[in-house]
């Protein structure tokens, strides 16, 4: 599993009193936290911010870089904020994301071929968020297209097939997860396929457990991604059990405790 | 979800006590409880005893439907000991169970014609158990093939993939998983799939956690039964979470609470 933390992110209060502050120690220790915790790679989101988010976002990029070592995901609605922060990386990163909006793909896709890095496309388009799987699966096929076009190997795509807050649209759980296997046949080299997870509890109780229930759903059906809150213990034990389960990780009787390399 | 209860089994020694002595109040405890705890049905198991086994079962059926009205599990690798079961069931039964071989499917496909009751069919046969998902789905052939020529309706059959022990067989799980959707595509009306739960964590730490980690995936895949422990809560969570998320439960902020009628 290609895992996302999602915490440096200036929506939550004390990440925003970091960036106002340039408070390098807050930063690092949150990468670090998630890395240990298990993230593949780490959402870098400057939230709205009172100073020029294109700055923001550098300083986080390199703050975060020179702490630890793993892709970093540039999450802004603002392809000139993600271009800065494409430029000041290091390493592999991922363009958190386009949709199927043409205006999107125009300003993106050209960012990811440039800088070799991965483009997470949401499967909504400039007519909103798609009913069911099938439509899900036609923007998926919009996306994959102007990938191929652009020359973006489409295994440096990732799929988001939108997931809906449960307690507002139910109806749409089952079609973000039918619409999983259908994006997995659109291409060789097949795309990857993720999920914002914590959508899908926004305004529940249960939050955890419906985060983790979730997403071992969706792996079931072939989820290799997903944004997520690595310091949530439950939620990464459910997700170690799920990977095990479908033999993607060795099964030892102390697994939950053995830290992938 | 058809939940049927695990609880009431022969190889648990405090029901092995309870049978021996015939101690109806202890059966009926454990049958209230799992029926309060979600159980839509009770499987009756009377383990190795030294009494006669169809008598066993006929106490059994006896005891707990004068105190619970759910449909009965009856399960027992002898035909004679299921007959018996059926001969004493007032309800809905379901036999527990047969497998493709054609020995079995003789011997129990006119007990369920006869009796109304429903048929699990296990995915294993002569052979033994298939190595991949296709192979299930053989199996599951013929033993639709053979309920249809019996006469037996098709919605009235259990498929069950056959979980093997994820400490054991880890690369089962998803061969198991990916019967599934096959299974379901088998004939109209289509059968009902299922799982013997527990049997997935066998010899495992952390039971508790592989079982409900395996069940929530496989009901994203289209399981509709399990076999399974009612009294752990924190599987009755995820069960009720699951169908919540794949609209089969309408979620309300205190689903968890609301106990289905």
């Amino acid at each position: 599993m290609f895992i996302i933390g999602e915490r440096i992110n200036g929506m939550f209060r004390s990440v925003a009193r970091a960036i106002r502050d340039r408070d390098k120690d807050a930063i690092v220790d949150l990468a670090r936290k998630q890395v240990s915790a298990g993230a593949s790679a780490l959402d870098l989101n400057t939230g709205p911010t009172g100073d020029d988010p294109a700055e923001v976002m550098t300083w986080l990029v390199q703050t975060v870089q020179d702490a630890v070592d793993v892709p970093l995901s540039l999450d802004s609605p603002k392809p000139a904020v993600i271009a800065a922060g494409l430029r000041a990386c290091r390493g592999y990163a991922v363009i958190n994301s386009t949709t199927g909006a043409a205006e999107k793909l125009d300003a993106l896709l050209p960012l990811a071929v440039e800088f070799n890095a991965g483009l997470i496309g949401l499967t909504i388009d400039e007519r909103g968020i798609p009913r069911n799987a099938q439509a899900r699966a036609e923007i998926a096929l919009t996306i994959v297209a102007r990938a191929m076009e652009a020359g973006l190997p489409t295994d440096r795509l990732y799929l988001d097939p939108i997931v809906l807050p449960v307690s507002a649209a139910q109806a749409q759980g089952p079609e973000a997860l039918g619409a999983i296997p259908s994006f997995r046949a659109l291409c060789e080299p097949s795309p990857h396929i993720m999920v914002g997870l914590s959508n899908v509890s926004q305004g529940a109780p249960n939050r955890s457990l419906i985060n983790r229930t979730f997403l071992t759903m969706a792996m079931a059906m072939g989820l290799d991604g997903a944004i997520l809150d690595p310091l949530d213990q439950e939620l990464m034990d459910a997700l170690r059990t799920a990977s095990v389960l479908l033999n993607r990780e060795i099964y030892c009787d102390n697994y939950l405790q053995v830290r992938t390399a």
